[in-house]
């Protein structure tokens, strides 16, 4: 081996430069001192472009793939309850789980802008193997480019997740059927709130926490307890109503929501009296709907709540014959509201 | 189905707007409308937020997987020989590929800049699904961000990629051994040269393309051939002086070059001097460097050739014992250079 004096990254000073995304000797000092030892995998560590796995087998056969991908551009980069590193390894876990998939193994895409401080990188991508070390995933191939001063917003993170789906498991918006009843995990609109806050520097009595989390647990604890599952989908960007509305017209279904039974914290309900906001169109990054026969619902609110992630899972409506596939809501006040996909843009940058 | 009368995209004279990435009806429509018909195949079709893939079997026995992601940042954004989107969808396919895998599926990450044309975009997009198909491989999963004005460069692209591998195919850096022949399967320098001249307006006789291209199927070929396989890579950033430093690193050993059997075009020559480039140094995307016992450098170099992204397949060294990984070259006037690693930035995003 070579054996040259190269000095170490400095990780409280240092800012990313263009050779960090040259190909060259830098770009592998980078990959070095950072990715690959926060990450330590086998699959990284045999140092190839791609990474080399092995498909697991369920009940005799090999699983089938759940295969999904985000990026992230959300600013600030740091926000009450996580940053832009967990988030992505949060956003893609939960994607590749909401098939009922258990989530396996993570590639990350790092664009830097010049001039991005080497420190607040070093954290990012210590909460990312934090994260995946929670989710029981592993960050095994990636890729770093950089971008001159002002082409970028100093971090943009893609993830692309693989999960070992049970063949015998078919969760799609498909099989969504009249009759359905509707849960989701936990309150809505902490994480639109929380980072709404923090990018307007506004500041409340009570702190609101994003609720950015790796939902594959749960899910697990979910498909694990017997209950017949039709569909699962996380409400982020767009929120409740607009993931609701997605899955009705995927399935040509109506949907009744009740608005009594839909959790959403006093203090984020505050917050959004003030901003303006309606909580239903807020993202959330740590929560889930999910899509159950009738007769199943109790059984899964418990294996639900017997999670941290679901303690607060509740049953907010149901799925009717709607040839319109229009979502409504009796309201508090025993109205009826239509509840629309969103509109135009909310909370720009929000995931 | 809700019937609203919307009104579809503008082709012509439309710009990416923040609405596009809200995750409301907006960006519902970009999708349906843009990427969806564009890259139409049954797991995307789906409309699930991941997709959903059968892993193949090969020889009764279920494929390994390779797994491989890039994020590309290429300025200019179209450059003669391709353009980002095509781009995108070779360089992840060539990472899969690299390992002797049949890449099957791609995702997409789009970032997008608020303004970007549409009708940049529409034409980006159908370069990446000519580009899958010629090479075979399926779009099954994305996601769409914007951001503002300002805050990235026209458009980001991130894939990442999945190939089916035959469990006895073993190609890794760490495979290469002493005698191995080292082989190029054609001109070095066209792409880093086509996206220079561009970006610097610079106009010469013959106009230089980019190399930009799937190698999966000279690859399949090269498989095929019966030569054995040590290890494969493409010499993208930082050329094909870093990369077989990379590799002659990863294998503790060192590599002997022959300047006169490297293949560069004069015309990619004559501007590399012009520039004060050194060709050794510049980015390829449709290259690739194998490694095989000198007794096989005839077949593979016979089966290469048969193929029109091979047919300047050459023998270009030796790989031989050295303790330090040491690079180096017999000039074309007979003396021994050492060809060391990008040391600093020669190109800026070259991909």
């Amino acid at each position: 081996m070579t054996k040259r004096t190269i000095r170490s990254l400095d990780l409280k000073e240092g800012r990313v430069d263009m050779t960090h995304g040259s190909g060259g000797r830098a770009m592998a000092q980078l990959i070095d001192e950072l990715f690959a030892k926060a990450f330590a995998n086998p699959a990284l560590a045999e140092g190839n472009d791609q990474a080399r796995l092995d498909v697991p087998m369920i009940d005799g056969k090999p699983a089938r793939l759940a295969f999904s991908t985000d990026s992230f551009v959300i600013s600030p980069l740091f926000f009450p309850g996580g940053n832009i590193g967990s988030l992505a390894v949060h956003g893609t876990v939960n994607d590749v789980a909401l098939s009922g998939a258990k989530p396996l193994w993570l590639s990350a895409g790092f664009i830097l802008e010049e001039g991005f401080p080497l420190a607040d990188l070093a954290t990012i991508i210590a909460s990312m193997a934090e994260a995946a070390k929670k989710a029981g995933v592993e960050i095994v191939t990636g890729d770093t480019k950089v971008v001159e001063k002002g082409k970028a917003d100093g971090l943009f993170i893609n993830t692309a997740g693989i999960g070992a789906l049970d063949p015998r498991l078919d969760l799609s918006a498909h099989n969504i059927k009249p009759g359905d009843a509707i849960i989701v995990s936990g309150s809505l609109g902490d994480h639109g709130v929380a980072v709404m806050a923090k990018r307007e520097n506004l500041v409340f009595e009570e702190q609101i926490l994003s609720d950015s989390a790796a939902l594959n647990h749960m899910i697990e604890a979910m498909v694990a307890s017997g209950a017949q599952l039709h569909a699962m989908r996380d409400p982020t960007r767009g929120g409740l109503a607009t993931t609701l509305n997605e899955m009705a017209q995927a399935a040509g279904v109506g949907i009744r929501l009740e608005e009594a039974a839909i959790p959403v914290r006093p203090a984020v309900r505050s917050v959004c009296e003030i901003l303006g906001l309606d909580p239903l169109y807020v993202a959330n990054e740590g929560k889930l709907i999910a899509f159950c026969p009738a007769a199943d619902a109790e059984k899964l609110l418990a294996a639900m709540r017997q999670m941290p992630e679901g303690k607060d899972a509740a049953l907010i409506g149901t799925v009717v014959e709607d040839a319109n596939a229009f979502v409504e809501m009796r309201t508090d006040m025993g109205g009826n509201r239509m509840v629309d996909w969103l509109a135009g843009e909310q909370l720009p940058r929000i995931c």
